[in-house]
């Protein structure tokens, strides 16, 4: 059955019917003109993310649920960034008339499957027809009390380090385009990332200056913590190590992984600084450090081992 | 320069400089992973809606600014209609390659001036190139300590009221789909409607029992709340007078004016339930009455003037 046939409350009604978790943010789900959400510490920390068919995702790359993973997690990533606990999803699906109902439902429990693993709900949403098949998504969450991390905090002296795989959905992404379906690994991290969503708030507790989750590439969200904190960015190239899968299919494919690495966005790791002092668990790789910076401009403050990164124009713009 | 000329970047700092106002409610803007909003009594409102080009929207219907006013005003409306103020709003544009940036500019004006008459406030966004011109927007707002109005708690014997424009909205469609370009008063407000937000915080305060905004058209939405609360709804047709723009619009069209009035949407009008004893300021206008219901399915269960409206299928589709 396609969502034309369902008609606008079909969907809705068989969409809303997939997402049944409880929580006790949830003060009103779906349903109303509204849905209410506990904000107990008097304040609310919102990001919206949207994914377009084409750009972001293919029908043929990825599964509906694939996609619902990956548009749940790049906006949950955005609320751990701050040091945030995710409490509530709204899902606004824009789909062509004759995308399989049994699409969007998939889709959803593959929002919700991803949600869950924060706690956090799909409280609400919208639909309609578009020609061009959109998921947009906005999640909130709760600082518990909790000053936000915010990009700006950085100070030189910090350490940078990072948690969550880094590289992996470039390399998965450069794979699939070439034609092929292995390793495994790292097509799957294209995807569905893998965020350590709880490390947000835990990095806040532990003092974070500054943290950003790596949607656009390493090198280029660095950038923005080091145009907004006013300082330079210095990353140690060996301070990673290259997977046995990633090595192998880029020799494969005759690329550098450290381009994945360096510059590969979508793998919605967590990129903080740190004083210098704080005592990192191992879920934490210290990639770099905060150097001053008295001049650079927006996403230029950012080298590796101490020069301009010279492997291609970092990041990921969504116009080009 | 069109929006890919400026890439991600430029167009996100280019909107964001349209967006400057300040409010306490915000307590982080625009320019970080996420925002972060005031939610002082604990809670927060939270609601999506989608606008897409071709289904609510044409370019050579309306200005970008109207598109803003509009994208943020469906959003904005249903804050109201919760009973709550709203805060803030979030907005994803999905936009062609060759979309001006002064279109994308123009927009983020009008969203912001529609917020501006809520005291709500754009923090935050996200963009991406789409074949298909696409506005997502989230909005958020503040209860103020009272119970949220929602649409199951309409009792048999309260009285059923509308305020806002009715049908105007549709009329306005109507014109601009034959070709016509006034009367203007209809044209305008199918562009931009013209909510009473205020008096949803208001109505709840006077004791709502139920309340929804009229996006779908009146029967479809009163509908929705004699679905949620279980109850049936009778509407008096003479309880509307048809202005005289409308009745003189309909006699050259050709067509019923109350068909505008009952079954068109996009007003954004806020239609609540009182209990009979309620003193309803002017801004009400009583179009009906709540009654016991034993048999009815969603939709089915609103009539007008004792029978069932046969002036066509009440509501809109945006899968049909």
């Amino acid at each position: 059955m396609t969502v034309a046939t369902a008609g606008e409350f079909g969907l809705i009604s068989r969409v809303t019917a997939r997402l049944g978790a409880e929580s006790p943010y949830v003060l009103l789900g779906p349903g109303d003109d509204a849905a209410l959400v506990a904000a107990p510490d008097g304040r609310v920390v919102a990001s919206t993310d949207v994914l377009v068919e084409g750009r972001h995702f293919r029908r043929d790359w990825s599964s509906a649920r694939d996609v619902g993973h990956r548009a749940a997690a790049a906006n949950l990533a955005d609320i751990a960034a701050m040091g945030a606990r995710p409490t509530a999803l709204l899902v606004a699906l824009c789909a062509p008339a004759n995308l399989q109902i049994s699409w969007a439902e998939e889709l959803a429990d593959g929002l919700a499957a991803e949600a869950g693993k924060t706690g956090a709900v799909v409280v609400g949403g919208d639909t309609s027809a578009s020609p061009t098949l959109t998921i947009s998504v906005t999640a909130l969450g709760d600082l518990g009390g909790e000053s936000p991390v915010l990009r700006s905090g950085a100070q030189p002296g910090d350490v940078v380090a990072v948690a969550g795989r880094i590289g992996h959905a470039a390399a998965g992404y450069t794979i699939l385009s070439r034609g092929f379906r292995s390793p495994k690994l790292l097509v799957e991290a294209f995807r569905r990332p893998e965020v350590p969503y709880h490390l947000g708030p835990v990095a806040a507790r532990l003092g974070a200056t500054a943290m950003i989750d790596v949607s656009d590439g390493l090198l280029a969200d660095l950038g923005h913590i080091a145009a907004a904190s006013g300082v330079g960015i210095d990353v140690r190239r060996d301070a990673f190590t290259v997977p046995e899968p990633m090595r192998d299919a880029a020799t494969a494919l005759g690329v550098d992984p450290y381009g994945w690495i360096l510059t590969g966005g979508d793998d919605h790791a967590l990129a903080a600084t740190f004083p210098s002092d704080t005592r990192l668990s191992s879920d934490w790789l210290v990639v770099g450090s905060v150097v001053a910076s008295s001049l650079f401009t927006a996403g230029d403050g950012v080298t590796v081992d101490g020069r301009r990164y010279a492997g291609g124009a970092p990041g990921w713009d969504h116009f080009r």
